[in-house]
């Protein structure tokens, strides 16, 4: 198949639903998206004809996705920093670079540029062998003990994290950690409000654009429901928000969409949590509430275009996720979807094509409201349509039959 | 490579971009569009894994597109009925069914029935042979004299129409297509104030949905411009249009997205111009400005799924269609794009993935406005930043570098 070539190419290492939400974006700019795909069944590559099957793990398929693209970008952050510097030497384009993305692999390193760039962050101290142990029990003395003990490495949609009350739960845990040869970082538990998600994206210009910051509602360490913009956030607090994301992509070079999660604590201060350098789920809402989608953004920063205005298009928008249900409903996904429809014909509805496994994220639905929604009802009916699309029953016990 | 399965199937035959926009929004219902093209380049054929190539007269090539497909549709109306018909007896789902379709090919046909059924239409005659040829001095002296003379089938986009001022030149344009074995219909020239498109989907259960009425704006019989709402229609002749297009969805048994053109006469009437029975031209701006896009809806409809909201999600949408410039410009279109975002941040760039030729539909630029927007000015800054597309200049003679 002749590639269209009048349009840049750009290539994507991972095949899941955030390669397959850049795919839809890709065609009206009149591409099409390559994807490094494990196999022919991840959801990108069920939906674009331009597929490389391999592992990102291997340099030799690496290099297959990204020969002839104009850049190679990433649906997770898993590529290893030294692959990525050997496709660089060979004259790849990748962004986000390794540098920055290194940021997101590593939150050992993270804390550290975090801490060093004077952005707020949690209390942590540093665990990266036995030697480092008994610094714990000083540290819980200095926070009071409840400590969320992290995994540097490989952990994410809250594996990798264990929340422990004092310090000797906190030994326990690192010593698990430690005993696999992974680093840990112990930080202190904030007592928070709620989560919050600020995101942002910079082009290799150096221009910058930020969406409103959102709401994250977490369950189990995922990501459930995000309200934008986050209710009763004050601009200030908005304002403080965007611009650290805004300067943090600036500092650690980041090139496409960079998502800064953060704590919002019980006195109204913002922490961050965490970095992700990609389309992340706490920017869905922005494929039907915003002005510029997160994934037609993704392709403009790193191709180097302008970036588009990421003003909401209504006053507010929920998205709720769709993860699979402990036990297979008795409908089918297709009579589900039918359902769905018939009770929220506003909904959007957005399937990746996978199977249904207990707390997978097969989907979610985004909702729009106008100047007269109340966002605590919009995300109740966001909710019960995703909860009706995982499970095939109504939260709320509707019946239409009665 | 395994069909998703999970999720329906649909077929569609014709590689243009409006199966290449249904592909976008297969996508986010969990599917994937399989495409009868001609070619791999094609702008469908270009996005979407599953592709058949082969002719849409070609018994063999729709059968198998058709193959396990849950219903066949259309991103055109020129397949024959009588292939159709085959295709039904071999048990495919074919929407919109080939009895509605042919008031989509037929001009005639459409004609007579919107007549049957009372539906207000341009005053004309029938000229299927060379006896029918003497009517036009009557039809002429009835009407007094402009017309137009349209072939029954094959024409599109301004083709196969002529427009003439008195019965001498409708009888040299109608021997023309005489000649070449096409049947004619004179209509009398309307004077008109303007052109407008009511859009609605029809579901096989009979649920229909109309989207607002639009104004469309014509250049050599082309869509150029379409402004939604229509500026300054009543609500009252909205309403009349509305109903007019679900009536004839209905009586017509249309499945999937019908487009009723209509001119608006100088005294407020409304007269049905032409029907199209797939996703159309004056319904891109819902894939920005409306709830549900009509390209998802077509989908709906023609899976028997519940309709989605029609509703606008902003006061007021108007998209431009890129049309390829008399000269190819002295930029590429990756330039030209990166000036556009830099102007237009707001600008919602659908492009086709085509090679650029004179007067050739490449993609299209739709523009939100608020409450507070003159649809005038969109409608200015929206036909602005598709000739820069297009032709590589600013109609404004904008320069930012003065």
């Amino acid at each position: 198949m002749p590639p269209p070539g009048r349009y840049p190419q750009v290539a994507m290492v991972g095949g899941g639903q955030l390669a397959r939400m850049t795919h839809q974006a890709a065609i009206a700019l009149g591409q099409r998206l390559r994807v490094l795909a494990a196999d022919a069944d991840e959801p990108a590559a069920q939906v674009s004809p331009d597929v490389v099957i391999g592992s990102h793990t291997d340099l030799d398929a690496l290099r297959r996705v990204a020969a002839g693209a104009t850049v190679l970008t990433f649906d997770h952050e898993h590529v290893s920093g030294e692959l990525l510097e050997k496709l660089i030497a060979e004259g790849v384009n990748v962004a986000p670079p390794p540098a920055a993305l290194l940021h997101a692999q590593d939150k050992l390193v993270m804390r550290r540029k975090l801490a060093a760039l004077g952005a707020p962050i949690p209390r942590f101290i540093a665990i990266e062998g036995p030697e480092d142990v008994a610094a714990v029990d000083d540290f819980a003395a200095l926070t009071g003990g409840p400590m969320v003990i992290k995994a540097a490495r490989g952990g994410y949609d809250g594996r990798g994290v264990s929340i422990v009350d004092d310090a000797a739960q906190a030994r326990a845990a690192v010593a698990d950690y430690l005993a696999a040869g992974v680093a840990v970082l112990a930080e202190e538990r904030v007592s928070m409000r709620r989560e919050l998600s600020a995101l942002v994206a910079r082009s290799p210009f150096g221009q910058g654009a930020a969406w409103p910051v959102v709401e994250t509602v977490q369950e189990d360490g995922i990501c459930v429901t995000v309200i934008a913009p986050a209710p009763d956030l004050s601009d200030e607090s908005a304002a403080v928000a965007q611009h650290l994301a805004l300067r943090l992509a600036d500092e650690l070079g980041v090139v496409g969409v960079l998502a800064v999660e953060l704590f919002e604590t019980m006195d109204g201060e913002l922490l961050v949590n965490e970095l992700a350098m990609r389309p992340h789920n706490s920017g869905h809402w922005t494929m039907d509430g915003a002005a510029t989608s997160q994934f037609e953004q993704h392709l403009r920063a790193v191709l180097d275009y302008p970036l588009g205005d990421t003003s909401p298009v209504v006053p507010v928008t929920v998205m709720a996720n769709v993860l699979g249900a402990p036990e297979p409903p008795a409908m089918t996904m297709d009579e589900r979807l039918h359902h769905l429809f018939a009770r929220y014909p506003d909904a959007r509805v957005h399937l990746y094509g996978k199977d249904e496994r207990p707390g997978r994220k097969i989907g979610h639905i985004n909702l729009l409201g106008d100047a007269s929604t109340a966002s605590a009802k919009l995300r109740e009916r966001a909710e019960s349509a995703a909860h009706w699309l995982s499970h095939g029953e109504w939260s709320d016990g509707w019946n239409p039959h009665e």
